[in-house]
């Protein structure tokens, strides 16, 4: 999930952002050779590169690209030392108004120094602070990768710019284990992934962002929850039902009315709701709810933890610019739980969180992460609810589970929120890149709005301790990763079509039959392929498929009660009897290996 | 389900109402015995029995009942007849005035007719279009049931007056039978059971109609639908995925905008939707989004049945007024599914949904169904859509296979849905009440509006037929039939918790979980009541909770890896091995049997 972020000019570029923001000059020196008229906007370094905005006379095409290349690595190949200037404002204003160069009159217009920094590299002189390497020899391996329209200050009403944008690195080695990974990152893409493996689709008759899923995709989802359900209930968590809808009087209650709403759905009211406060809202999270149910019930200090979970789908209103697939979406179905503990059960329920996570991330064969901690900020205690005693508790509990397990972890200082600390699971994947999943986080707020109660040893009342958690956060952006991390080509246990058998003629389909029957008699997942296809194209289109394995029966396997196994990686294991290879599969699903 | 339907006063009174009719007036000469002020209002026979409105100086208590009883034994032994007579209106709205009988002159004066009927038992004459049994000795063992406040003419603008409600049999054994059945569906009241059994609750911060399920409830949802689930995929089904969620566009295509928009929750337009067509609304059924995921996808006629699965919750915009329990709510969690077949394929197809609804009655041990056939009336047939062919073929299809079942069946002509003919399934439960469960439903306009298609053999394009199925109906509906026809006491399989661990003293604690562990590794659901309280309070509770087994465990058990067994129906199975019991209980599970 790579944001772009565009970095301010200068001051505080890393080595490796300043050569990339030299390769952006000297990228513009190249475009002013084909076009002497070409007007130029900024050209910052960015994340794995840069970009330069020009304006010019014709739009460009990616044909272009490889003569700005040409003519950069030239100037490359010259070592044009960057020279570094002072000018006074007016003498700028002057030069740049006299080239035409309107976007640079601007940026001058709005800065407030009396002096600004201009640099220039052979025959290219920009305003910029800098800094950039000595020369253009220092320039490493690089690439331009695409044109894309960009508007002038991001501003839709100004200038629509052309943008170019590149990558630069200092050896040869990374620049093509770069492209290496982001080829790799097209084609692990979950969204062309989804629609090729039939996982799910998207239609503006239900709107942005609410992924429907597909019998495949489905499957997915459902192995995924159950596997966590299971999970869950072994760590002691029990299963709640809270519907969808809540009114708005319950979030006023619980103040997410106040603090949440530009997140929520907009309000129904129909003629049978009175007032606003009667007025439904789509759940945005399970909180409120699960407090309710906890509340209907007289507790113990005997019977904590109370540990309600849900797969509940919740309904967050993002911006139609910012839903992605099933990374970013509306409809956001959360394994998420919520813990009811005596203040004295925060270490051991804290434990019991983690040790949860650390489960499920070694069956997902999730190896590279490392842990979030969100602290109170200590020179600011009047920010924070609770007494210093719970905090000091409640974060050395924390980070001392945290150490125990030996867990990489980095401390945000000022980072929880007001009503209690957190941790959060940063997840990174096949490619590296990282996921935020598993949050555990502290709630000493709620119990006081809703005034939640427990009858302690002494039989008195006591208020107990929440915490928010959730595993793999949410089901869609859960994934999104897994399809991106095995490219598709998910684990046995959780492939949605483990088997796909290929009679080879007609005549075989009997055969097909018993074997498909066989294969679901053991639990497992597998369909016929009976298209009017060759055998090979039906291999072929199974593998496109990534099931796991493919079956073909003929005569030989009919006549021997066998199937011919071959992968979806394309090794063929040869014929083998059908109940040995039921076998295989089964212990390989049983124990959720990554095996084939 | 008993809904109180006012028969209109005499005319096509069956023999019972007629005697319940007349036990009303004999109801009405006690009271004027007691209150000779009494003003009477109407006292007709309802379902099971009757009332009488009346205006008394003061309220009546459930102590008044019994002398208006006794008055009425009475007056029964004194067989008095039931005269009939026809006054000419002006003489009766005299009478009646003069006695201050206010409201029998209302609705005199609100006759058509220039003569009016009166009836005349012992000291009671009333107005009254009869008829009446010929004496009142041949009025039946009667009862008298409570007291409740009436708005005359139900107008809450109008006075209040004071009803009280008997009921009457031909014989005693009828009587007492429906005083068994009253107290019986009392106990079974689902509403009740959930609340004792903790299943569910409801809370107005969430709303009328949307009930929250608490661990055990969501326990036995997640049991009912996984088996649905399973049974469905042993049937050809796909279970997909579609979110809460679609745009009012998708639903002017469906036409559902237009016909069943006052069903639906108000729509949802916030800043980011530009048009009413763009707003969002709470699905209120799924056949709109399962016919967007068959469009995404081409599909050829070899492919066909597709048939997609969704325990999807809709909502509907049910009146507050009406809603109950779980019988009645606006989040209604359907197994719905929706099949796309060639024409062809409709008698096959409604056998298969056929053969999964009678496999799903069975083993939840409901015996006593019929089938509602609605077909279209054939005087009629510019009303509905599709050819004669199609509907002949159709009809035919759907009466023949309900006819091979050897199914009882009701034929209902011109019931038929304008888009095609359906069956429901109408069931029985231990109390004789019936709930609508199941239906298969075809549908000839669907694919017309979405212009679905299929690539059939000649590799032209044609139109499928949809059918619309549920098999248990709605989740939450069968779950209150389950609740009252079962009393709470589910069979083994759908017991949330299936096994009450009862440690004598502490001592035993450590024995209790193992016993648990040893429980739950078999896949069986227990629990360890650790509370302080006595061994027999806690078999009391768990008899209570219609937990199946308490397994009380001591040192003679520990000694011997043993439990002694007590099931919920109080039967004490003594000691046996632990293994021998989990055995024992595993086959109970697998074949879902109603055994203990």
């Amino acid at each position: 999930m790579s944001v772009e972020v565009e970095l301010e000019e200068s001051v505080n570029y890393t080595p490796v952002q300043r050569m990339r923001h030299s390769a952006a000059h000297v990228m513009a020196e190249a475009v002013q050779e084909i076009f002497p008229d070409a007007r130029f906007a900024i050209g910052p370094a960015i994340e794995d590169g840069f970009y330069y905005d020009f304006d010019l006379p014709r739009a460009l095409t990616p044909d272009d690209l490889p003569e700005i290349e040409a003519r950069m690595r030239r100037i490359v190949g010259e070592k044009y030392p960057f020279l570094r200037d002072r000018w006074p404002r007016e003498k700028a204003l002057a030069y740049f108004g006299n080239k035409g160069q309107n976007y640079k009159v601007e940026i001058i217009e709005n800065l407030p120094d009396a002096e600004v920094g201009i640099y220039q590299q052979g025959n290219f002189l920009d305003l910029c602070r800098g800094p950039h390497v000595e020369n253009t020899g220092q320039i490493g391996p690089f690439k331009l990768m695409r044109v894309a329209g960009a508007y002038w200050r991001g501003d839709e009403r100004r200038p629509m710019l052309q943008r170019i944008y590149g990558t630069a690195w200092f050896t040869q080695e990374e620049l093509d284990q770069y492209l290496w990974r982001l080829e790799e990152a097209m084609k692990r893409d979950h969204r062309k992934l989804g629609r090729e493996l039939k996982l799910f689709v998207l239609s503006d008759d239900v709107g942005a962002g609410v992924p429907m899923f597909l019998p495949r995709g489905e499957m997915l989802r459902y192995l995924m929850e159950n596997y966590v359900r299971q999970t869950q209930e072994k760590y002691g968590y029990q299963h709640v039902w809270t519907s969808h809808l809540g009114k708005v009087r319950l979030y006023k209650t619980s103040k997410h009315w106040f603090t949440y709403r530009e997140n929520m759905f907009p309000i129904m009211k129909g003629e049978q709701e009175q007032s606003e406060d009667d007025a439904y809202l789509l759940k945005p999270m399970n909180c409120p709810h699960h407090i309710l149910l906890y509340k209907s019930q007289m507790h113990s200090y005997r019977e904590l933890p109370v540990r309600y979970a849900e797969f509940a789908t919740l309904y967050r209103y993002e911006k139609a610019g910012t839903l992605t697939g099933l990374a970013r979406v509306r409809s956001v179905t959360q394994d998420d739980a919520h813990v009811f503990i005596r203040p004295d059960q925060i270490q051991q329920e804290f434990n019991n969180a983690v040790n949860l996570t650390l489960e499920v991330f070694e069956t997902y064969g999730l190896k590279d992460y490392y842990v979030r901690l969100s602290l109170r900020d200590p020179q600011k205690k009047e920010e924070y609810i609770g007494s210093d005693e719970v905090w000091e508790n409640a974060e050395a509990s924390l980070r001392g589970a945290v150490e125990r397990k030996g867990l990489k972890y980095e401390v945000g200082i000022g980072e929880a929120a007001f009503y209690g600390p957190k941790v959060d699971f940063m997840v990174h994947d096949a490619l590296g890149r990282e996921w935020q999943c598993s949050t555990i986080q502290l709630d000493f707020n709620q119990p006081e709005n809703f005034e939640l109660e427990y009858i302690g040893e002494d039989g008195q009342p006591h208020r107990p301790v929440m915490i928010h958690r959730a595993v793999t956060g949410a089901t869609e952006r859960f994934m999104a990763m897994l399809i991106e991390h095995f490219a598709g080509a998910f684990p046995v246990w959780l492939s949605p079509v483990q088997a796909m058998i290929i009679p080879i003629a007609d005549r075989h389909n009997e055969y097909a039959a018993k074997v498909l029957e066989a294969l679901e008699k053991a639990g497992l997942r597998a369909e016929i392929d009976l298209r009017g296809e060759r055998m090979n194209a039906k291999i072929r289109d199974a593998q496109l498929q990534k099931i796991p394995y493919m079956l073909v029966v003929g005569d030989k396997e009919a006549a021997a009660d066998a199937v011919s196994v071959r992968l979806r990686t394309n090794v063929d294991l040869k014929s083998m009897p059908l109940a040995q290879f039921i076998e295989r599969v089964a212990g390989i699903v049983k124990t959720k290996s990554q095996e084939l």
